[in-house]
């Protein structure tokens, strides 16, 4: 079976965008990455800078819980906290995604809200800290430091989110079909490995 | 770099013995699974069956401490459990192993044990629950209920094992560079996506 759906969590600094975006290159398949920010803001009306934060980092302080699998319509805003009426908003356009084609999608726990088709391939790209940071360096022009406090912020967001919406640890191979760890293997080798599998 | 050493840990009934043997058919590397058990007992004098059973379940019920890297030498067998006494052994066979030339080698925490060398390329093979059981009723001729017990218990002694001797969670990406889900990927396609990250 060709996986029709392509998800990519990623660690923040592990080049899963990269490699995410090489991917659907080579497979012609469409690439979502920033473009759902744009879609959920639109859809939402919240703020794109709201929708980029919380989008894939967080959790509500007093968290409301979501019945496993709504996504079709919306809560009432009065008895949902803004971050999880952004979750359900986000579900539907990914969903609304994954409908229109062959597509890669990054990040924003798709692979969650998609578990409920058989087409999927999920992804997870990570790696050390040490190449992370050097990549964060490079791209963004900042010191190890400063690199390093981004990286870990990020993953306590990430993982927070993860464990709210999903009940998963953001780190168990159970919750991916595949898991790469793109320091030690190379971004190259990664979508090569993934073509394969697709 | 090509990876002279790929460890495959993994679940039981994920198949994951097949894909390794399969992996080193095809590179031709040399292939060391139940071996290791033939070798340990040897150079230990422990029986088999002990070997078999102790050497990647479970661990002591007063755990003693080895030390981080421990391994060329034996401790004094009056002040070492028998299963620590056996993983010291079995980690200097995996070492000397590691030395003889390109290989795989199966379970055993390998990719623990040869953790400082360079050359490794250390992969996870899971599964769900359901395809597990299915292999293990194929292979073994049990139904569906004893399967699933055999399961469960592999799953918590090799988790266990894990966590004294490595002190990682066994489901963690972090422990592995590749961690694949045969039972949705197939086992064809994992050795085939394997050979690319070689």
């Amino acid at each position: 079976m060709s996986r029709k759906v392509i998800t990519i969590s990623r660690e923040f600094g592990s080049g899963g965008h990269e490699i995410a975006w090489e991917l659907a290159e080579d497979l012609k398949y469409d690439f979502y990455d920033k473009d759902i920010i744009a879609m959920v803001a639109e859809e939402s009306g919240y703020a794109r800078e709201f929708v980029e934060n919380m989008g894939e980092s967080g959790a509500p302080a007093f968290g409301t819980i979501i019945p496993d699998g709504f996504s079709g319509t919306y809560f009432s805003p009065e008895i949902v906290s803004p971050q999880d009426q952004l979750y359900l908003v986000q579900s539907r356009v990914i969903i609304d995604l994954a409908e229109k084609g062959p597509c890669v999608i990054v990040g924003r726990l798709a692979d969650h809200i998609l578990k409920d088709r058989f087409d999927c391939l999920n992804v997870f790209i990570y790696s050390d800290l040490e190449h992370r940071i050097a990549r964060i360096m490079g791209i963004e022009k900042i010191d190890a430091k400063k690199a390093e406090k981004i990286i870990h912020k990020n993953d306590r967001g990430r993982a927070s989110h993860r464990k709210h919406y999903a009940g998963q640890d953001w780190h168990s191979v159970s919750n991916y079909h595949v898991s790469l760890n793109s320091g030690v293997l190379g971004i190259g080798p990664c979508v090569e490995a993934l073509k394969q599998l697709v």
